[in-house]
C-alpha cells in the first residue's frame, strides 16, 4: 500500500445509503496519484455517456492527493470532482483550508458520492468510518449557521466541513463547495451538483491519517519554508493573492466592466495594499501553512464578520473592477454573501458584468432586473443581483444559469457579450495581455480556467526562464503577446505540470519547484518518483481529459474564445493587443500535435496507451 | 560559458589545412549537450543533401559529452559521427577508453573534421592547439605500430590516440576509429570515412581541462561507485561483457551461424568464465573507472598480446558462436587483428558469418574464396577471410562492402540471409528471444544497432520495474516476445534515455540510473538540470536524426527487419518465437505516433519546434 495515502477510498450511494469502504492497489495510487487523477477516474468510468450532471448517475468525487494533510506548508489543499453543470464535460474544482487534510486523517483518500438522497443530509466522515444523517433542519441555512449546527448536533468544535449554502441547494450552474467557510472549490459548479445530490455537507474529524514514507524528508523542505518564506513568498503573506492587482490595471491586464478595457480608475481602492491599510484584521493561513496568504477582514457597517475570511484577487477583480466597482468594503460583502451561499465567486462577478454590460446597451431592462439599476459601478446592485443568484428570484433566476445560458436566453447579440469558454464563465486574467494564458481558456478541459493554465509571466528572464530550461526546452524569453511555438512549447509542458499540481495536494502558489516537489512526493509516498513521472502524470491526465470530453461531444470546435478577445481592449497600452484569430488556431494545432492528438484534438490510441490508460482509447473508440 | 565543456570546438578542413576555434552559446550547449549531439547539429547543418559519405563534404566529428574526462567512473566515453557509408544516413560510433577524456583535458569539446588531404595525415591536438602532421609513413601500419611510431616522434609515451589502420584505410566500408588500440567506436562504418579524408589519426595530450561546477558532488558519486561497484557490477568486474553468453545460449538467444539458431553447443567455450580460467591476464579499465570490465588476453602460440586487449560479448558472439566458431584462442586473435587493422567486429563477424552460409548454401563456392573453406566453425577460414577484408583482397573485396552490399552483388537469394537493417549489419542480439530489442533495429537511426536500445530484461520484476515506473509508466511485468503497447511505452522512452546516454559521454554499464545521472549532469555543467531535461534531449536527439535520415530519403519503408526474423529460429526453446509482421508495424507505427511523427515516419513540424529544433523541419520541409 502506497504511503502518504491511507489506501481507503470511501463509497457512498444517496440513493440507498450504502457505505463501502474501498481498496485499490498500487498501480491504481500511482497511476492517478491523487485529486484530479481519482476524479477523472471514477467520472470516467463511472458516469454514462451522456448522464445529466444534475442527476443521480453523477458522481461527487472529494479527493486529495498524496501530500494533502502531510506537515508542511500548502499541503491543505483538496479536489471537488463531477461533470460539471456548466461545461456538460470534466468538471473539478480545487480549494485550499483545513478539511481535506482533515479528511485524509479520517482514513480516507477519496469519498465517491452516488445517487440522490430522498431527503437533505449530511455525511459524517470520522476515523475510519463514515455515517449518512439527517440535514433537513441544515436545508436553507448559510455555511456558517449549517456548520455550528453540525459542530453542535456532533459535539466536536474541530470538526471540518464542505458545505453547500442556498446557492448550491438552488441548483446555481455555478455554485460551489465551501471548505471551511472560507476556502472555495470554486469552478465547473460543484456545489450545484451537490445540491442536486441533496447533500448539505461533508463532516469531516480524524486523529489518524496516513504513514509518511520519510517524514524527515517532509521536515526538511518544511523547515526549508519557515526559514525562508518572507524570502520567497513575502508578497503573498503581506498582501495576499491581490498584491499585483495595482499593476496589473497599470498594464491594461485587470478585467474591467465585463472585459471591455484592462484599466479600471479605481484600482488603488481594491487592490492588496489597500485592504491591508483598512479592512484587514488578520492574515490566515490553510493546514500546516506558515505563508498566511488568506484574508480576514471585517465591516462592521456591512455586518462582514472574520469568519467568512477575506477577498481573494479573483474576487476583488470579479466583484469589484469586472463590475466597475471600487468600493472594498462591498467587495468583501460580496465575498462573504458568495461563501455563505456556496457561490463562486468569479462566476458571479462575471455574470453580474455581464448583466450590467447587456443592462447599459439596452439588451436588459430595469423590467427585467425588478428595478434594479444595473449599470457598471453600482456597488448596490452587484449585492442586490447576488442575493437573487443564491434564491433564482428575478432576474437571479436566469443569471444563476451561467452567462453562456443566460446569453442565449437574452439573445440579440448578448452572446458577444458572454465571456466564458464551454459554458464556464472567464476568471480574472485578461487573454490580451496573457495571451498564452489566453490560448489556455480555450483548451482547457474545463472551459476558461485559471488553474489548468500557465503564467506568461514565467517566460521572463529569472527564475522562470530557470524553469523553463529544467524542463529541457532551448527558448528564448519571450513577450506576453506571443503565441507562437516556443511560447506554445513551453504552455504544452507547463500545463502538464499545472495538471500534475491538481494531483498532488499541494497548493499551486507554493514556491516548491521542480526538485523540492519531486523530494516532497518521494517523502510522502516512498516511491522512486522522477521529475519524468509527474510530467508523465500530468500529460495522462490533460489526455484522459480531453478524452473524457471528447465522450461527451466536447471537441475541437468548442476550444474557442470570445469575439471580444479578438478586438482591440478598451484603454489600449503598449502592453496590450488584440489575439490574432489565425495564430491562436495555430497555437491549438500545435498544442494538439505536440500532446499527440489528431487534427481534430481528439487523443490517438498510441498516445493514451502510452500513457498508460489505453482503456480510454477503447471508450472513446480511438 | 557551460561548465563541463571547454567551450571549444576544433575545426580542421584537411582539404587547405586551415584550422579553427570556434565558440557556441550556452543554448547550443544545453541543447545538443555533446556526443551524439553535437555530431547531429553538424552534419545537419553542413554536410550537404545526398553528400557521398566517403567524400570530401562529409564531415568526420569527434565529440565529447559534459562528463567525458570528469573524475568519476564511466566517463571515458566519446562518439565518432559521420554521414555512414554503410547505411547512407546517420552515422554515429561511441568507444570508451582514455582518448576522449584526453582530448577534453587538451582543451576542445569536439573537433568536426572537413575536406581531404591530399596526402596521409594525422592530427595533433595538445592544450588547446592543434596541428596537422604528415602520416605518410604510418600509413599501412596497424594500430599499435602508428601509435608507437606518433609518441616516438612527438616525445610523449603518454599520448593518447584514435586510429584507422589498413581496414580504415582500404575504406572498409565496416571501419571503425580505434581508441587506445582497444576501445573501438564500432559501428556505421567511421574509420572508412577517416580513411576516405586521409587521415590515419588523432593523438591528444592535455593537462588542463574544463572547470567542473560541482567537484563534491561528483566525487560524493565517484566514492560511491568505488565503495559499491562490487555489489552493483561485480559481474562486469569479474567476467566483462561475455559474462552472460552461455546463459544466452541456454535460452535460445545467442546468435548461432548467422542467426539460423540461438543455442551454440560451444558457448561454454567462449564465455567470460572460460576467458577468464584460460587466456585472461588482465582487467582493465577505462578513464578513471572503477569496474575494469576491459578484458586483457594473451595467447603465444597465435601472437595475442594484451595491448589489443581482449575480446568484448559482442565480439565473442560475433566472431565466435555467429560464425560456429567455439575456439576461445582464435576468437581472441580475431579480435586483435580487427583492432590492429580497425575493423568493427560485430560487423566483420557477421559478414563473415554471412559468406559462411552463402557457402554452405552453394552461393558461394571455393572458388569465390580463393580456396577457403568457409564452413561454419572453421576458424581459420574465419580469420583467413578476416584478413583479407582488411586489405580488400579477393573474396575481402566483396565482404568489405558489408553484408548488404554484398549479398546483392551476390543475387541468387543472398539477400535474404544478410542480417542487417539500412545496411548496417546485426549486433549480436536476437530478436526472436529481445522483441523489443527487435523492434529497436528496425527503427534505430543508425540501423541495426544495440547501443540505440532496449534491453528487454529491464521489463523484468526488480530494479527494471523500478526503472519503468520511475518513468512515470503504468505497465506490468512484460514477456520478452511482447512488443504490444506496454512494452513500446517501455521503449520509446528507453531508447530517448538511451540517446541521451550518447550525448553525455558516460559509459552505458555504469550503474548510475536516473537520479545519479541528474546529479552527475548537474554536478559537471551546473545547469539546474532535470530528469525531464534529459530525456527531453535525448527525444530531441531522436527526432532529428529521424529528420536527418528523411533529408537523405531514408523512410519508414527502410524500418525493415530481415525475413528470417519472422521465420522460427533453430533450435527453437519455449523463450523463443519469430517476430510477427502484424505486431511489428503496430509497434512501429506506436513509436512513430508518441513520438509526435507522421505515420510514415517523418516528424511533425510542431514536435520539431517543440524541441527546439524548428530549424530541421525547414530542412526537410514539413
Amino acid at each position: 500500500m502506497p504511503k502518504g495515502h491511507n489506501g481507503k477510498i470511501l463509497r457512498v450511494n444517496l440513493s440507498n445509503g450504502r457505505i463501502a469502504k474501498e481498496e485499490y492497489d498500487e498501480t491504481f495510487y500511482r497511476t492517478y496519484y491523487g485529486g484530479r487523477g481519482f476524479n477523472a477516474y471514477f467520472l470516467f468510468k463511472e458516469v454514462p455517456v451522456g448522464a445529466d450532471p444534475m442527476g443521480p448517475e453523477n458522481r461527487l468525487v472529494f479527493s486529495l492527493g498524496p501530500l494533502t494533510g502531510a506537515p508542511i506548508s500548502g499541503s491543505g489543499r483538496s479536489s471537488v470532482g463531477a461533470k460539471s453543470p456548466l461545461t456538460g464535460g470534466y468538471g473539478e474544482a480545487e480549494a485550499g483550508g483545513f478539511f481535506g487534510a482533515e479528511l485524509k486523517h479520517a482514513g480516507f483518500d477519496a469519498i465517491v458520492v452516488e445517487g440522490k438522497a430522498a431527503k437533505p443530509v449530511y455525511l459524517w466522515v470520522h476515523d475510519g468510518e463514515a455515517e449518512v444523517r439527517d440535514a433537513s433542519k441544515l436545508w436553507g441555512m448559510n455555511t456558517l449557521e449549517s456548520q455550528e449546527a453540525i459542530r453542535s448536533e456532533l459535539g466536536d468544535g474541530r470538526i471540518r466541513t464542505a458545505q453547500i449554502g442556498p446557492g448550491g441547494e438552488n441548483l446555481v450552474r455555478f455554485a460551489c463547495v465551501i471548505n471551511d467557510l472560507k476556502h472555495a472549490a470554486g469552478r465547473c459548479g460543484m456545489g450545484a451538483v451537490m445540491g442536486s445530490k441533496n447533500l448539505k455537507a461533508v463532516a469531516a474529524r480524524g486523529r489518524g491519517g496516513p504513514e509518511w514514507a520519510d517524514p524527515e524528508l517532509i521536515r526538511k523542505h518544511a523547515k526549508w519554508i519557515a526559514d525562508n518564506f518572507m524570502q520567497v513568498s513575502g508578497g503573498m503573506h503581506n498582501l495576499g493573492t491581490s498584491g499585483g492587482l495595482i499593476d496589473l490595471s497599470k498594464n491594461g491586464g485587470l478585467p474591467t466592466r465585463n472585459f471591455q478595457t484592462g484599466v479600471f480608475e479605481h484600482a488603488e481602492a481594491i487592490t492588496g495594499q489597500t485592504m491591508a491599510d483598512t479592512i484587514l484584521v488578520g492574515r490566515e493561513n490553510c493546514y500546516a501553512c506558515v505563508i498566511r496568504c488568506k484574508r480576514a477582514v471585517k465591516v462592521d457597517e456591512l455586518g462582514v464578520i472574520p469568519e467568512y475570511g477575506g477577498p481573494e484577487y479573483e474576487t476583488m477583480a470579479a466583484l469589484g473592477s469586472d463590475c466597475g466597482v471600487g468600493d472594498l468594503k462591498a467587495i468583501a460583502k460580496g465575498n462573504q454573501l458568495c461563501n455563505a451561499y456556496s457561490l463562486d465567486t468569479i462566476a458571479t462577478g462575471n455574470v453580474i458584468a455581464f448583466a450590467m454590460e447587456c443592462y447599459e446597451r439596452g439588451l436588459l431592462t430595469r423590467e427585467d432586473t425588478g428595478g434594479i439599476d444595473l449599470r457598471f459601478g453600482n456597488a448596490e446592485a452587484m449585492l442586490a443581483v447576488l442575493e437573487k443568484i443564491a434564491r433564482r428570484e428575478g432576474i437571479g433566476g436566469l443569471l444563476a444559469e451561467g452567462v453562456a445560458r443566460a446569453a442565449k436566453k437574452i439573445g440579440k447579440g448578448a452572446e458577444e457579450l458572454a465571456m466564458h469558454v464551454k459554458g464556464q464563465e472567464f476568471p480574472m486574467h485578461e487573454p490580451r495581455i496573457k495571451q498564452g494564458l489566453g490560448v489556455g481558456y480555450s483548451l482547457s478541459p474545463t472551459g476558461a480556467d485559471h488553474c489548468h493554465n500557465i503564467h506568461d509571466t514565467t517566460m521572463r528572464p529569472g527564475p522562470g526562464m530557470d524553469r523553463i530550461r529544467a524542463m529541457g526546452l532551448n527558448i528564448p524569453p519571450l513577450a506576453f503577446n506571443d503565441i507562437g511555438p516556443d511560447k506554445m512549447s513551453y504552455y504544452t509542458h507547463a500545463v502538464n505540470w499545472s495538471s500534475f499540481g491538481n494531483c498532488i495536494g499541494m497548493c499551486l502558489f507554493l514556491p516548491w519547484g521542480f526538485d523540492r516537489t519531486v523530494e516532497l512526493v518521494r517523502g510522502a509516498t516512498g516511491w522512486n518518483a522522477t521529475l519524468f513521472e509527474l510530467m508523465k502524470v500530468g500529460e495522462r491526465m490533460n489526455s484522459l481529459l480531453r478524452a473524457y470530453n471528447v465522450r461527451e461531444g466536447i471537441t475541437a470546435k468548442d476550444d474557442t474564445l470570445p469575439k471580444r478577445m479578438f478586438q482591440q481592449i478598451g484603454d489600449p497600452l503598449p502592453t496590450t493587443a488584440p489575439l490574432k484569430e489565425k495564430e491562436w488556431q495555430a497555437a491549438k494545432q500545435f498544442y494538439y500535435a505536440v500532446m499527440g492528438w489528431s487534427s481534430d484534438g481528439v487523443p490517438t490510441r498510441a498516445k493514451l496507451q502510452e500513457l498508460g490508460v489505453g482503456w480510454a482509447a477503447d471508450a472513446i473508440g480511438v
